[in-house]
């Protein structure tokens, strides 16, 4: 019979520090916004993105204002509950927080997560699909002695010998790797730990340090993936930078994306992330924006049709931004990708349609004009319609496209022929270009 | 650890007897074609598209023939190997058969399938993800007492216990279902049966009973799915017949491909299926005869026009044959069915372009004739853009399209216009209706 491993459903995070060295004026560092979003909704988001659906946080510092605004958004996260509990004794340490968490009774494993360390889903994903030892634990332990992000000298240090935890602690000389801050727990683990007490003053370092003790904390080891211990403005500023810079990277990027697109709206996305704009409108203020384009681009001036070309391109760059903004702030949605590439469609018809026009009515080539305006219209969304599958092959084959062909060539084509006036060419262009990519991939593909 | 079960990858297919009830004129049973192909080739194929790349072959009753076949089969298919192994007691029955897979030599379980069964893909895959007990196998069992397909005189019957399979042979009088003739087998099943001699006359039916008497045999039970034993004529018959019919539910159909393409196209399938013609091939004669369809619409006549529209339909009636035959020969592709949705696109590109141009020029329409087309291409182009994401969507809803709006729908008006001469009134429905759906596809999936 088939097996299908499934994930963790169930996260604790512990969300009850003060967050001194922030220097917060009061603001509980739970509710501390990161790129826009608070820390403690960043983790949620993060491991809501992964399977987890049920959420416990264990609040201390403020626990009022935490506890309010988790009801709220309670609401907005589908199939989700959260379950607040008040460690009173959360200034003995993080240790005390996580026994707190005894009284939710939990009936399967949990994953185990604080509420200012920010992880990339590679990592998250790793961590929901392991299984921890009986009545213990197995701790992400990032084997990168050297790691840009991190700060050496207050980061936890962790001694591995063969899978099992040896040794955790800040002073350690000579280490494996760094305690993340990302954990995966036996439900039974804290039968274990029923001798500690909840009172007395107990780090999570200190708790980890009782499981190695008799076998019981394991480490799972990455070598790879992002992830960022946020304990002061220096250390935001640094993930900050990171993030950003991960969003170059991104899957099918074309030439002109890569160059030119992404860099900007990379710029821009910093920006807007810090305010309440969706991914959502961003992508229906791009497509409004080409929609414009199209309107100007039917003129007959060459300052009206330069004018549309630009803003094409700008739409284009603008375009980049839904992705990044739901990318930073953990709103990534299937929906959201599809509605963003459906309208792109719509916007690359009607920019070549209204070339199209200008051809036809103001190049006196009439039927020739709207034949090629058609051509070029066809093999444009053909391209589209073949890049998904193509895109795919080449992946799976670890074939990396030196010159994707794609819209955002496409697009920077409408911009260099606006400003320098040339529609006509253009069109034989995209006619030229996009049907032969078509052709060519029908052809490439046929042996996969 | 995420534990991906990895399917079966071997399996033994019974070949050596004679099929004297096919009255076959010395041919051996193997290589008696079944909808234009040799069984034994479709077993094979049948069994590889459900991830079997090593085959063993018992061979008896002209041997060197099906070997000789065999050779040829095993350079046509991918990363195949496939051993004979000649049974020279073959005539003492198939038990002996199967017992002559001993020198095989096996080192995983395997599956193990009679030349003239034949299996729908979903039962395949049922027994290549199940795991055998240990020196013993487990047969599919048909529990549909009442079936269609099969000669219950004929049949072989089974009683289950608790999974068990207690008592196996043709003249039950009570049983539980029916012996389908495909196994899979734990790789030592050959050690249990030792103490048999490949000599004396030997049943299958008898190995599964001897197995049975120790607990070794289980049964998968179904009560879905399309399977036959190719006896006689009279099987080879009403399995064509079957398999014929179950073309008719496929899946994404519009109204028009169900009530009037696919009747059409399966019956030119049931006689294409015996020529040599591949799937691509008719991919390709459906294209061609699109354009030149597209060709007959720009004519400013009412006789060419009509004729381009009836083409148009004809091409999209045999567009149907393509993956009917690829389905009934086992010939299904990625690639094929990617090809023929492409080719598709430009089809309808070329079609809805052909009738703006008629409609701009000799209905003195002009710019309005080309607007109105040009809105029309992009609404189909999108409409076909938007249909994987949707269909996949409804599927996951378990929601059914009472009227799904796709390309049979579109060239069927196109028909229906070209037959009443109404290009332009052609050009405003496409138009509104296409635009109208892909935006309410937005609309609705905003939600999923």
């Amino acid at each position: 019979m088939a097996t299908k491993t499934k994930g963790i459903d169930t996260a604790i995070i512990l969300a009850a520090g003060r967050g001194s060295r922030l220097n917060n004026s009061g603001r509980p560092k739970p509710l501390t916004p990161f790129l826009g979003v608070p820390l403690i909704e960043r983790s949620i988001r993060g491991l809501y993105a992964c399977g987890i659906k049920k959420f416990y946080i264990i609040t201390g510092y403020k626990s009022d204002e935490v506890e309010n605004f988790l009801k709220t958004l309670e609401q907005k996260l589908d199939q989700v509950t959260i379950t607040c509990i008040f460690n009173k004794h959360w200034e003995a340490g993080n240790g005390t927080s996580f026994l707190a968490a005894t009284q939710a009774n939990l009936k399967n494993n949990f994953v185990l997560s604080m509420c200012d360390h920010i992880f990339e889903k590679e990592l998250i994903e790793l961590v929901v699909r392991a299984t921890p030892p009986k009545r213990g634990m197995m701790l992400l332990v990032d084997k990168r002695i050297k790691n840009a992000v991190i700060d050496q000298n207050d980061a936890t240090k962790v001694i591995i010998q063969e899978g099992l935890i040896k040794k955790i602690g800040k002073n350690l000389e000579v280490y494996s790797g760094y305690d993340t801050g990302l954990f995966v727990c036996s439900k039974e683990v804290f039968e274990e730990l029923k001798e500690l007490s909840p009172h007395t003053p107990l780090s999570l370092s200190d708790i980890v340090g009782f499981l190695a003790n008799t076998g019981k904390a394991r480490a799972i080891e990455t070598t790879k993936g992002f992830w960022a211990d946020l304990d002061d403005k220096g250390a935001f500023k640094r993930a900050e930078r990171a993030l950003l810079l991960l969003l170059r990277g991104k899957g099918h990027d074309g030439p002109v994306s890569r160059l030119l697109n992404r860099p900007i709206s990379i710029r821009l996305s910093s920006i807007l992330v810090n305010t309440p704009i969706t991914p959502n409108q961003i992508t229906l203020i791009s497509f409004s924006m080409a929609l414009a384009a199209a309107f100007f681009l039917t003129k007959d001036s060459y300052l009206w049709f330069a004018t549309g070309a630009i803003l094409a391109q700008l739409a284009s760059i603008i375009d980049g931004c839904d992705g990044e903004i739901a990318r930073l702030k953990w709103l990534q949605s299937d929906y959201g990708a599809w509605l963003d590439a459906v309208l792109d469609r719509y916007a690359d018809a009607f920019l070549i349609s209204a070339i199209t026009w200008h051809v036809a009515n103001y190049h006196s080539l009439g039927n020739l004009g709207w034949g090629i305006g058609i051509l070029a219209l066809i093999g444009s969304l053909i391209n589209s319609y073949t890049a998904d599958k193509y895109d795919g092959w080449m992946k799976k084959h670890n074939k990396t496209q030196r010159f994707r062909m794609g819209r955002d060539v496409r697009i920077f084509l409408v911009f260099l022929s606006g400003i320098s006036y040339r529609p006509v060419e253009l069109l034989i262009m995209l006619a030229g270009i996009m049907n032969t990519e078509n052709i060519r991939r029908m052809w490439q593909l046929r042996t996969a």
